[in-house]
């Protein structure tokens, strides 16, 4: 089985590695990080580069098709060579999984009509607006089409995901491999139980956008050099 | 103030992205990747590559120093390059951080004789023998001297850290900038719960070893050529 991992300018990088670390290591899984082209892709803060060895042209189908979010998905909902190959390549998978705003990839490429479907605390009213009928959970699945809350709940969705392909023992055992016997030092259980000012200036930051803006920030030149 | 994560031909990368997905976002922190040369480090699944912006030689003090771990710390263990430039740079570190087995380098390098702290569940007896003092917590401080238990632990780890550094409101709005509010598939809550046969599977991971190994497991070369 074949896991493909959609990577690109400012993505949220847990968003992408908290599944890649519980799906990559499912028995005879095999894994690719591509993204348009075959390039070094700088994350979110701009301190962190990520290769994708395929581009576009290098992968014409998947059987997991894993979109994570991040403040440069935003512009790529408008980006239609990105959201034709979200199409194509779900066309061949079994499953098209979407991580935080990632999803709202998957709504724009018109996967999401009517499907429940979770996404990040701040994004819902977006989601919504784009067809899909928003959940409020950590993890959902509709048919082949499994969608998970913001960032760090790339991990319960991967886990789940992995029960749904390989069994619970399987899917335990990932659990053990990375030990996720989560203990977070606050007592909130969910987003909306955030404090107030928190909830702010996280919805700043979750509007901050596209990539343009993030390079101004970035020794990206410093990091993209090391790649030809 | 400034992060450096030591990043290795075969660590886990969750160790890593774990807390830095945290501790890059504490307001005015600058962060950095770095390993022995800077380089294309590939992941212990041989499938991500990690860009190490900086080398040892790019580096000489920092205020947070950060080590992940995974199967190719072991070998590191005995690497007397890494094991002073870890002694090196907690010289001038305000916090030293260490992660899954990567808190066995900090042991191996001297840092945690007598000092409480935490390790992956499957290390715990090879830290006690490095003269730690074990305790089976999801993390733990001593003085400046942070651990966390496996993989995912550095989450909840940097979550405490970052209480620490920046004060409760600024914590908590990273644990809702990344949502970590968890609600894993399974009700296991601690690494012995797990089933008997997933200890089994994990521990015989744990030892698979050097990356000279993992190696020949990869399309490391692939990879590699990417960068120069």
């Amino acid at each position: 089985m074949r896991l493909s991992i959609f990577i690109f300018d400012g993505l949220t990088t847990l968003d992408a590695i908290g599944g890649y670390e519980v799906l990559s290591r499912i028995p005879g899984m095999e894994v690719e990080f591509f993204a348009q082209t075959k390039s070094l892709i700088a994350a979110d803060t701009r301190r962190l580069g990520l290769l994708a060895w395929k581009g576009f042209a290098d992968i014409t189908s998947t059987d997991i098709l894993y979109v994570p979010g991040g403040p440069g998905a935003f512009a790529l909902e408008q980006d239609n060579t990105v959201l034709e190959k979200i199409r194509a390549l779900d066309a061949s998978s079994t499953w098209t999984v979407g991580i935080c705003n990632g999803v709202g990839l998957l709504a724009a490429a018109g996967l999401l009509n009517g499907r429940k479907a979770t996404t990040n605390y701040f994004y819902r009213e977006r989601l919504a607006a784009r067809g899909a009928d928003v959940v409020p959970t950590r993890y959902q699945r509709s048919d082949k089409y499994v969608t998970g809350a913001g960032v760090s709940a790339s991990i319960d969705t991967a886990l789940f995901l992995a029960r749904e392909i390989a069994g619970e023992q399987v899917a335990k055992t990932l659990q053990l491999g990375i030990e996720y016997y989560p203990d977070p030092p606050f007592p909130e259980r969910t987003p909306a139980d955030a404090p107030v000012l928190s909830k702010q200036l996280v919805s700043q930051f979750e509007r901050m956008g596209a990539p343009a803006q993030l390079k101004q920030i970035a020794p990206f030149k410093e990091l993209a050099a090391l790649v030809r």
